[in-house]
Order: structure tokens, then sequence, then C-alpha cells
């Protein structure tokens, strides 16, 4: 038996922080990166560095949108279903190639789809309403109607005009941007650097995932979810294990990784009790400490600090409880670090699809499933949602935000719900 | 001049299939990959190939929830504010240890969140409400409140029994799924391998990205767009360029992707005209060609075929139209062939938040912005959504359904939308 149980007050009570004003104390550490230039085709699900600007007109030229001849609409005002206006065909111009000559009137230029209009038409005429006859060597279109100007052109700049802003910084690339990028020549891209994120667990009680299971012992889950949901978040974990409780070790462990990362998170060892290392490390240097309470549950023993301008977030070892941390604290910290403009989950208004009873008087973030019907969104609460259960965070698409005091929520209820990452399928 | 406007009358008269007729007749060649095994840490993403079962209870035993002592309840059933019951403390159990006694009436063991609860004892109470002294070289806990049987244990296996379905074959695997499997200490995981797809461009007029522009040419930009799209459905695109529009360039470029690759996908040459190469190679062949139009807008020109058993999808070349062909047709096939159970974009209802007016006798896919307002989902047409048009592709989360025939929709206008890939911010 050792002196473990006389545990200090002060290790009871902690200064609650709201999880707004938590939230602002860990994000104002979130310091932008350094930029890099990546090719265009590896730049999706990064957030760009600088604006994008036209460096030409989108389209280039004025294109035609038709198979057809390219005319001036003039000169078949006089056309009619008896009287065939014939324009003499000069020129051919396929995709990708530059009109010959200038259409003046009388004649016109066979033209395909996409490609360049050329001076001087000013329509393009779909080829299933015309006919065509050869005379003297020379071709010839003939229409029976009228034709009006700027029909089946995209005007050159249409979609873009030279120097317009294409994209913002901050802004995430995705296929529809890389298709504008590519479309610009933006064949390499300045996005901002991936955090590296260092990731450790501390417990006596932790197996590797790969370790055969002993009595009394878990295998180490959280790491795995932490590394796949840094990595969701843009940044690159770096695994640096899980260790034994032991004060020295972590703390040697907590200076090595923020000297080497952009931030440190851990998880396990800040419950209020025995073993509580990180809560202790933290403790120990007052003077670097951002909170080691939140009036949230699960996770109300999270805590942060900083040293040398590095962000240490310690999360809870319950696996409910550190994964709400992450979401709350950890994403937004490494989506600002990389320029995001959106960093937190968004924020949507649903109905509750079942009752929800319990009652805390902390702010409660429930797993939840969500669920479109007829335009409206439903949230359905996990069934179990305990702090220490990990098995429905996998079936979660939010969490429902429900307020302290609140004395259970009815069906019907409208909730505000965190939506996390992911597809809906609902 | 060639003769290249003697376009046969067949070109104009393709037999129109209904989109869902045309899905139908794609994914009968989209067959289930190989399995794989891949480490945990690279899982994510991917869709498992077989179900996964727990091999242990989880959690594998009684597990305290609290820091505190471990006893009987039935021992304190006299106590009072006045009346203290006194435990002999007979072990301390910190997480992952084994408890080294058996709970006796009259003792009880100092316990750790996360430990393992020993045996006899029915509950956890936890340290803040228990008093302690030591006599005679004996350590005891003291109690002045009766406790319940059951308090602050999570029973063995109460988040999953051994032999429990823990994931269905199909499931696709995120943090939360990573987790649930390295409790389990599933270290590899059995997936289907991704699909490799062939991606070419034909057209004359196209450039590289990294070229300078030259007049009347475009750079190809649905290339990049359908590499990126294909990734984000977790395929695997192998880049064959950009051809000049020919025949037996085509032919051979096409043969070699499909006798090398799960899918080959093309992006124009499929239009009503000239220089429709892939058209013509599919139309050649009838007996393989799955269809070659359908009843929509943008991309009504969309052409399958199958050779060997493997599909050839031949996407407008018009970058709206490709985008809409690929979302619709190349997104279920290469999900289902990684063993996806949800191959298609979800369809939700929405309500129409501006007019729309374009009429067409094809069913129309409008891109469009989608908006969150008190638990209701709005969706908002594109400006611009011309099937040529390629820079709003970038700000759309779904495409708006629009049935043919339909005189224009009004603002408030309950519509089914289809959500795109990517996170909602609304």
């Amino acid at each position: 038996m050792n002196s473990r149980q006389d545990t200090p007050d002060h290790k009871f009570h902690r200064k609650a922080l709201q999880v707004k004003e938590a939230q602002a104390r860990v994000i104002e550490y979130a310091k932008l990166l350094d930029g890099e230039e990546v090719p265009l085709n590896q730049s999706c699900g990064r957030f760009l560095a600088e604006p994008v600007i036209a460096p030409h007109p989108f389209p280039a030229f004025n294109r035609s949108g038709m198979d057809g001849y390219a005319l001036i609409a003039g000169d078949t005002k006089d056309c009619g279903q008896d009287r065939v206006v014939w324009l003499e065909v000069v020129d051919d111009i396929p995709c990708g190639a530059v009109p010959a000559v200038s259409i003046t009137s009388g004649t016109a230029a066979r033209i395909m789809t996409g490609a360049q209009v050329p001076e001087g038409a000013d329509t393009v005429v779909m080829l299933e309403i015309t006919e065509t006859r050869e005379e003297g060597g020379k071709s010839f279109v003939g229409l029976r109607k009228p034709q009006q100007a700027g029909r089946n052109i995209t005007q050159e700049g249409f979609e873009l005009k030279e120097g317009e802003l294409v994209l913002s910084a901050g802004w995430k690339i995705a296929a529809g941007e890389i298709a504008a990028l590519a479309a610009l020549g933006v064949h390499t891209v300045k996005v901002l650097r991936r955090p590296k994120i260092g990731i450790f667990a501390t417990g006596t009680e932790l197996l590797e995932v790969d370790e055969p299971l002993q009595p009394g012992k878990i295998r180490n889950s959280n790491s795995p979810m932490l590394e796949a949901l840094v990595r969701e978040t843009g940044g690159e974990p770096v695994m640096l294990g899980a260790i034994i409780d032991d004060l020295e070790l972590a703390r040697s462990k907590v200076q090595m990784a923020l000297d080497s990362y952009d931030m440190v998170i851990t998880t396990g060892g800040v419950s209020v009790g025995d073993y509580d290392i990180m809560g202790d490390l933290v403790r120990e240097n007052s003077g670097d400490m951002l909170f080691n309470k939140v009036t949230m549950r699960p996770g109300s023993v999270t805590t942060a600090a900083v040293r040398g301008g590095k962000l240490l977030l310690a999360l809870s070892g319950n696996p409910g409880a550190c994964f709400v941390g992450f979401q709350l604290f950890a994403r937004p910290v490494i989506s600002l670090m990389q320029g995001a403009t959106l960093p937190f989950l968004p924020e949507w208004t649903a109905v509750l699809g079942a009752d929800y009873s319990k009652v805390n008087n902390y702010t409660r973030y429930v797993r939840a499933r969500l669920e479109f019907r007829d335009g409206c969104l439903y949230a359905y609460p996990a069934a179990i949602d305990e702090s220490s259960v990990m098995v429905t965070i996998k079936d979660s698409d939010c969490l429902i935000v429900v307020p302290p005091e609140e004395r259970g929520l009815s069906t019907g209820a409208k909730v505000r719900v965190l939506k996390l990452p992911g597809e809906l399928q609902g």
C-alpha cells in the first residue's frame, strides 16, 4: 500500500471552463504552418496557402457549344422553309485548331463543339438543321430558318475573367477545385504544411493492439483511433506508443515530443485520482496550463498546456471522452494550423428522434445517428453513451449538445448537433 | 474539307435509357475484387471483406468506473452519518493489475478507474466519500452511507459479447471502427482490393496541365478531376494521358487499358458529331455496348460498353457532364467493386431555395449548394450550370434531380437531391 490515497484537495477542485472558453484558449496556439508546393494531383484535402487568381480568361476564346456552322446571323434573316440561304463554307475548324480566316457576309465555317469561333461569326448553327451542296469545287451550307446572334457560343471569360479570384486562401481542395486549377494551368499548388502531431498513451494497463489479451489489461485502442482522427483532419500522426504510469517518463516523453512535433496529444492520466500523471505534469508548471477541467461530459478532465509555444492536449483515457475531446479541441487546432477557415465541427439544428433522459450539471455531448426524412434532420441518441463506452463511436454521425440542467429531452425537441466528419447515408 | 459532314443518321438516333436502367446495366459488371490483408492503421476508408466477430467479451473483465474501493454493498447497510462502518483494505488494484485476493465480508480493495474488480466485490465506492485510518499495521476504509450493489462497475461483455458481430462485411472503416478493432486485437484487417481505374481523355484540342496555353486549345482538366474522383471513391487511378482524335489510337489504348486495369473511364469523343471516336469505337462492336444515350442532362451522350467482362465508361468531354456521369455511373461501380453496401449517392429531400426555370425533356441533374436552417435542408441551384461549365463544380454539395417536363420549379418546392461527397458546412 502506498500513500496514493492522500490525494491533495486541489485535485478535486479544478477550475472548470466552459467549452467555448476552453476552445478559445487552445486555438490561440494554432499557429499557421509554413507553405509548401505540392503537385496538383496530390493537393486533394489540402488548404490553399494563398489565393488563386485566373491567369487568363476561361474559356480563353469564344467557344462553340455545338457541332455545326459558325456564321453571321444577319445573313439568315431572309431564310424561309422554301427560301434556302446558301453560304460558302470557307473553313473547317476542329477542336484545338485556330480558324484560318474571318467570316464575312455570305460565308460560314464548319465548326466542332469546343472549337474556337472564328472572327466575324456571331452565331453557331447546329449541324442537324443544315443542308449542304457542292458546286464548282466549293462547298455550301444551306439554312431554311433565320438564326439569332449569340446562340451556341460561350463567350471568352464567361466562367472566369482574367485576374478574377478563383479560390481564396484557406480553401480546401477537392475534385472540383482540381478541375478549375487544371484548366488554368496551375500544376503545382501552394498549400500549408500538414501539422505533425505526436500521439502517445499513458497507462500501465495498456497492451499493444497485436498483443494477446492479459488478465486485467486492455489494448490501447485510443492511440490508433487518434491516429485515424489526426489523419482525417489533415494532420500527420506520429505514433509514440504507450508508456507506463511514471511521471518522469511522461515528462521526458512530452518534452521530446513537443521539441519534435507541432502539437502533442496524449490519452489517459488526467482523471481525478491515482496515477494521473498527465494531470500532475501539467499542474506542476501551472504557469503554462490553459485548463484542466471543462464543463462537459464526457471529458470534463480534458487538460491543455502550452510549452515553448506548442500545445499539449491531454485527453481522457476513456474512449468516448477521448473522442469528444479530440473533436472539440484537437480538430480545430489541427485545421487552423493548415489554414482552414471553418475549423469547428458544423453546428446544425435537428429534431430529437427519441427521448433522452440523462441530466447533468455540465453540457453533455451525446453520440447520435442522423437521419433525413422529408427534408428534415432527426438525431437518434446512441443506446449506450457512457464515456467509457467505445463501441458506439463508430455508429455516430453527430454529437447532440445537451445543455446543462436540462431535465431530459423529449422526442420532437429541437436540439443542436455537431456534425462529425464522414458521409451521412440517412 | 473532308467528309465528316456526312454523318450517318444512326448517330442522331440513339436509343436513350433512363438513368436507373443505365445504372442497373453498369453495376452488373461491378464484380467484387479480391480481398487483401492491410495493417489496421492503413485500413481507413476501406471496406471489410468479411464480418468481424468479437474474439472475446469487451470489456474482458468487470471494470471499475471509479477511483475508490471495491467492496460488498451488503457490508454497508448499517452505515449512517454517525455510524461509520470500517472495512479492512486487503488489496490495492491499479489499472492493468490482477486482484490478489477475493473480497469477503468485512474487507475492501483500493481500486482505480479501469482496473479489474476483484471476485466477491459487487460495488465500487468513489474515493471522495470515503475516509481511512491505519491501525495495527492494517489499513481501513470507512463509510457513512449504505451503498448499492452494481454501482460503478461495467460488467464483462457490456459492450460486446464474445462471438457477437462487431462489423459486417462491406462496412467502411473510419476512426470509430479502428478503435473497436484495436480493442479486440484485430491488428490486420481483410478488406477488398482497391480497383485500378485506367483514365484517359480524347481530343486533339487538349493540352497537359503544365503546358502554356495555345490558341484554340484547352488544358485537359477532366483527367485530373477524374483522378481525384476515383481516389475519393477508394479507387486507384492510373493516368493514361490524352490522345488525339484517332480511332485506331483510341482502339488500342482502350484495349491495352482493359487488359491491364479493372475498369476504364474515358472523357471526350462521345458527342453526336465529328471526331466522336469513343462513340464510333463502341458502335463498331454493338454486341458489347450497354448504352450510348441516357435521358439525362448534362451527359445524355454517356456511353458504356463491356469487353472481356470489364467495363468501359465513356463520359462526355464537357466538364459538367463528365462530373455528373462519374457520380451516377462510375461511383457506384467503383464502390461495389470494393464491397460497399451503399454504392449510390445518398438521396435526400430538400426545399428549393431559389426558383429554377430550365425545362427539359430529360431529367436534369442541377449542381447546387445545400444549407441547413432550423433543422431543414435547402438547396440552391448554381447560377450557371451549363454542361460545359466547370467552375461551379467546386461550389456544389449536391445535384438537384429535376424531373423531365417540369415547367420550372419555384422557391419552396420539395426537390430530390443527390448528396455529393464532402463535408457540408451549411
